[in-house]
């Protein structure tokens, strides 16, 4: 039988997959006051088993923010059952944020330290110059951009972020956000502001209601506000202040002031996490 | 060129077409110190006229009940081009509530008393046993029924609604919403409780993120809640409660006491309006 002495953790250690609508959050990271995903998470935690752990997210979204499947870890002395864990939390929290899976993870594991892979999601609705009439069932989810975007030079830009690049030009320059979360918002071991970046496209997805522009980007780790970034500063060349040739030259610039502007919050979606598909046995 | 004086209306009178989540108004009709969609309205119009009629919808639809085609009717002084107080009030308006068209109509039209028809949907996700993992990105838009519901069951049911009956028992009885906005939300002229349905049907929309039953009812007018009743009564018949072959004896009890529970809001849309094809010349 597991003892509660600080020198044998007896505590389970758990992995859990959130989804949320961020629009009324300020962001993912715990606020005195202010309502966010990681409080609400440690508020229902407490209301079920009485403790209290605060959540460590693989992704610090910011507010207005959404996630398809944040990742969190937080160890509990609790013996509950996953699926009761499950059930619980979702009949506790604000229906804005959803728990989609539980399971129990070795000691080791940090949803952001072990994370491997992160893909995120920009959702721009191409409305051309009637950005005003964003339906209202779409709005909080999609940036309804005013202008018409050549959809050809994105997608020449954004081949250009695939590789191993210095994305120090694509950080958020904030000295308050810099103090509160890091400028490096993902594993310390890979310190500074190198990032390999997989996969970055643009797909087209039309449908009766809805013309959409959606960004896609998957790499080992992301600095604060850099797709947010990579967005604004690819949208720049959709709209033709920018050419898809200058963005290596923004790269190499080292410099926020030689991207493009920070695009908003609410068309940005954490989209998944992946971890090491050999884990430590438990 | 008319004059302001009272016995000679020179003022536009205008139809707009509006889309809005309910979610976060309390309702349709305009109340002090809270927000509605009749009050939101009200006041962009001030602020861009400087006029402030009061623009009278075709359904007063409640708190958290949401319009993909609401009509509403009012008249300006101001001789603003329909394209620029669209514009105008879709950068005024919050991005909830959006006016999808607006026209100038006949003097003697008024979005209530002059519809003829009138469409509301009704979406529950057929969650089955697991309601509360409902996605936070559908979870201001459905009703996330905690039980299974047999389809074929809620078919039978609708069906019997279709032509003219006395909905009395689908009506609500809170008495301060009925002193409120009166039992009878549509026409005057259509007094009583004696209403036609021309549609009602449910049909089962899939997709990979979603598995919705929607319930479409068309009808010449509705009571208050009769909708969201309609739909709870049918959930009864749903879970097995009911049968289908009760709805008559229903109807025949003329009594809210012999009906099911109401359905939540958050599933209800206004779907359209309709007015008479030959609208009198302007």
């Amino acid at each position: 039988m597991a003892t509660n002495s600080p020198s044998d953790d007896s505590r389970r250690h758990w992995k859990i997959t959130v989804a949320y609508d961020g629009t009324d959050f300020y962001g993912w990271q715990v606020q005195p006051d202010r309502p966010t995903i990681q409080g609400e998470l440690q508020a229902a935690l407490g209301r079920i088993t009485g403790e209290s752990p605060l959540p460590q997210g693989a992704g610090r979204t910011d507010a207005g923010v959404h996630a398809l499947a944040q990742v969190a870890s937080f160890a509990l002395q609790a013996a509950i059952p996953a699926e009761n864990l499950v059930r619980a939390l979702n009949r506790t929290l604000p229906s804005a944020i959803r728990i989609l899976d539980a399971t129990i993870a070795p000691a080791s594991f940090h949803a952001r330290h072990s994370a491997v892979a992160k893909t995120y999601e920009y959702r721009i609705l191409a409305a051309g110059a009637d950005g005003d009439r964003c339906s209202p069932f779409l709005a909080r989810y999609v940036y309804p951009c005013p202008w018409r975007l050549d959809l050809a030079g994105m997608r020449s830009a954004a081949a250009v972020f695939v590789g191993e690049h210095d994305f120090v030009s694509f950080a958020a320059t904030d000295p308050d956000l810099s103090l509160r979360s890091g400028v490096f918002e993902s594993d310390p071991d890979s310190a500074g502001t190198i990032k390999t970046i997989w996969c970055s496209t643009w797909e087209q997805r039309q449908s009766e209601a809805e013309d959409l522009l959606v960004y896609r980007v998957r790499g080992n780790s992301f600095l604060h506000h850099m797709v947010r970034n990579l967005v604004g500063t690819m949208i720049d060349v959709g709209r033709g202040y920018r050419k898809a040739e200058d963005i290596l030259a923004i790269l190499a610039a080292r410099s926020r002031s030689a991207a493009g502007p920070t695009a908003p919050a609410r068309g940005l979606f954490l989209h998944s996490v992946e971890y090491p598909q050999t884990t430590p046995s438990l």
